[in-house]
């Protein structure tokens, strides 16, 4: 290896540490630090971050990337130590190109406007958010100008994500997803009593879910001696490596769903930090993938998987093991239609399978009209109204329930809700390849046999962490490109089963 | 405040901050990564080291360092931004001082020796372990080089842990430890079976443990919102500022006096964080005392209130109400005299009151030994038993119950062991000042009233953190010199009390 590429491999390596250690921090900051630590940790967390920013921006790293450009150019394309050059060279530019004063501005309005939305949502006052929203989107606006012209200002916001889906693209896809979905929704909301989710509804000790989803996750292919599993307001994932993976998941006691459903989409992600192939450690490319691969993980284990019929033969029996009370006069059948109502809904992130991509579909639409000028902030609340309206029928009694909802514009993120649907989109398409490999799946998964598909998505999708972009990814599997009837057939026959012809 | 001071208040600000990241880091790999983490976190540390390296000898920082001396010279002594400049310049000296390469050299033997210690002492093979102790003693000889000379060249070794007391003087008290515990250690192996600890054995589940534990350290002053008990091998206490506090303790389910006094005595060490003046954040100073010190907060709160015959009025209930089964039918002198069993033994960690300043006596004497060259490491084990048999009466039938018990040398740490003794000494001069100004001590805590202590030792020992050294802060409470006559005097009274005359 030539001597600079060693070089500037040391200065990468250092930048995944950080990372690394960034990661055990903000999980501690969630999971574990009590509620007073929060200021002087928010001051620690910011020294961190302006540190990894300087490693980044570093103009010697700078040097030593461009020299290697060179050194990898001969390299054939997927090989790790050229995709380690070209993602970081990626990563780095997207630093550079914004002015510190302009990042310094957009990470303080980004911590002043989470705590403005907190309080607007409590509070139902949309009024009292939308000048911080305003300000935000001003500051997108000035980000967007500092790359390169895209066809769409919008596709600037895609790419800062990794993602390589143009807005036009995009916005086909969800046309098709629209027109899809429209007769499954009316379907559903035909007959809204057909299936009932009380199955889970109960009393569930804190410990004892706990036991039990450990018990799912390890099934799934979660390392005892590399994961954990702890209590969280907001389920997520983090790890700080291949070997070091850390899932989070809700438990109300009155209700196992949330936190069972929870487990099984946080354990997906995990499964793809956990299947990069340990020698890419300390590269830049040694993580999981794009915010869409990642999410067609997730997704998948908790849906395809999780809310699938054979996988309730297995589980069963566990329910049981674990809730006697609750479960032990239950059947498989019960638990499988309870895991897949389907009705319109308020709330993204509770929404099914069936409804779940609507609300996506409304945040594109309303993000683009925002970055173009086209919507105006203090016209929101009626936009978001009317697209619920338009798209699943119902109509949000109150702003902290409707345009209020998400965390993300408060911190300034604009652009990755889509990663959401393109995670559903590819979930499905990679699920018709999985069912082509591996014939028995369906006997295995009501065997409680996860490790063929653990193994199948290690070898065809985690072990080569960051190499591939999303498209190339999935033209080395022979998907060709992004086709939401897939995930449309296997929603809307699940539909049909449940909620009649 | 001129310019200058705070541009390097800002420098300060952000070591403080490093140093609390590191502090979480820690706490994180010892109490919730799992264990094959470890390799890639070992990376991910020793970078944020060479990180937290380079912000201290950054010649910038020097610089400023050397003109903020200037700006502060005329402030009084403690006054806060003086003693932050002062101790930080102290604290950087340090670090210049040593070559790059013998920094490098002492810390890769470090991690590499510790792995070795552990093997050696699980296989009571003290040869596996000597060349490394050799390696180590060079090492350090090597470091003490780098620093003026000192009357003996142990005392550089002490002042690298700002412990300010001389191989002289601890000499002297060492002899006097010696004379005066003598006829206490004769008194009590003469009697052995005066007292018993059975009462602390029985069937303890981890989780009623902690909830008693926890009930505890929050009477003593442990805030809920700010602090977290948690489980490890061995107890340990860090903090990332005065608002996070961790403490930690093992829970032996058939022995609960392990878990019990070892959360108090991290809740004294907690507490000394605690009760830095928030003021101080983001300073050199904004953290508590030295270990000596440290060790005296510790000790007082596990020994002179934890194990006092008044505690144990308060405690009894509280354990009866977590452990009917197990304290129903005892009561609190039994309980009282179970916590103060006195016995010679092999384990320093495990030695109660009367015996354990022994096992630190023969490790200063040994470790200046080493240091000299007078005592080589093929000769420490039989140095080592002839100690024990002469200060405490008994022979170990192993190195690794004795000169291989300890982890300390494994990592090439010389000249701690001291400021345990001396935090025994130091508290219990302390508590000749607390017994005067807080006349109805025995009467609070009889009633489960620490608050009024806990608030003493904000005001006259936490609050200003490191500004002081232990010699003025202790000069400052009109205590000029160390005299070990409080605590042989107390260990006295209770060995007489139970013991008999």
């Amino acid at each position: 290896m030539p001597a600079n590429l060693t070089e500037v491999n040391a200065h990468l390596a250092e930048i995944y540490d950080l990372e690394a250690i960034d990661a055990v921090i903000g999980w501690d900051q969630l999971v574990m630090m009590r509620p007073l630590g929060g200021p002087l940790r928010g001051e620690a967390v910011g020294t961190l971050s302006t540190i990894m920013h300087q490693r980044w921006t570093d103009p010697e790293l700078g040097r030593l990337l461009d020299k290697a450009r060179d050194d990898v150019a001969s390299l054939p394309e997927g090989d790790p130590d050229r995709a380690n050059i070209e993602v970081a060279i990626r990563e780095r530019d997207r630093l550079v190109r914004v002015p510190t004063e302009l990042a310094t501005e957009m990470s303080r309005l980004s911590s002043l406007a989470y705590g403005v939305w907190v309080d607007a949502r409590k509070n139902d006052d949309f009024a009292a958010f939308a000048p911080y929203l305003e300000q935000a989107v001003e500051l997108r606006l000035r980000y967007v100008d500092c790359f390169d012209p895209e066809p769409h200002p919008y596709d600037v916001l895609l790419k800062q994500w990794d993602l390589e889906y143009t807005t036009e693209e995009l916005t086909g896809l969800f046309n098709e997803l629209k027109a899809g979905f429209k007769p499954v929704i009316a379907k559903v909301s035909a007959n809204p009593d057909a299936v009932s989710e009380a199955c889970y509804h109960g009393n569930f000790p804190k410990a004892k879910q706990h036991a039990m989803f450990v018990e799912f996750a390890r099934a799934m292919g979660a390392r005892d001696d590399a994961w954990r599993l702890d209590e969280t307001v907001h389920p997520f994932e983090t790890a700080m490596n291949m070997d070091d993976v850390r899932i989070t998941t809700r438990f109300y006691e009155d209700d196992i769903a949330s936190g069972f459903f929870g487990t099984l989409h946080e354990t997906g992600h995990g499964l793809y930090e956990d299947g990069v192939d340990p020698a890419l450690a300390r590269t830049i490319i040694g993580r999981g993938g794009t915010l869409d691969l990642h999410e067609s993980q997730s997704r998948m284990i908790e849906n395809l998987v999780g809310r699938s019929r054979p996988f309730f033969d297995y589980a069963l029996p566990i329910f049981q093991r674990h809730f006697p009370e609750e479960f032990g006069s239950l059947d498989a059948e019960t638990l499988y239609r309870g895991a897949n109502v389907m009705r319109p809904s308020l709330i993204r992130v509770e929404a099914d399978e069936s409804t779940y991509n609507m609300h996506i579909a409304l945040r594109f639409e309303i993000e683009q009209q925002m970055i173009t000028g086209d919507l105006k902030v203090k016209d929101l609340p009626e936009a978001w109204n009317a697209k619920m309206q338009e798209f699943l029928g119902i109509m949000p009694p109150n702003n902290s329930d409707g345009v209020l909802q998400d965390v993300h514009w408060s911190t300034g993120s604009f652009g990755t809700f889509v990663g959401y649907t393109l995670g559903n989109v590819i979930g499905a398409q990679l699920w018709t390849l999985i069912q082509r490999d591996l014939p028995s799946l369906d006997a295995q998964f009501a065997a409680g046999e996860f490790l063929p598909l653990r193994e199948w998505l290690r070898e065809n999708v985690h072990k080569t962490g960051r190499t591939y972009g999303t498209k190339t990814l999935l033209k080395g599997l022979g998907i060709q490109q992004l086709d939401p009837e897939p995930l449309r057939a296997s929603i809307a026959a699940k539909a049909t089963e449940l909620y009649g012809s």
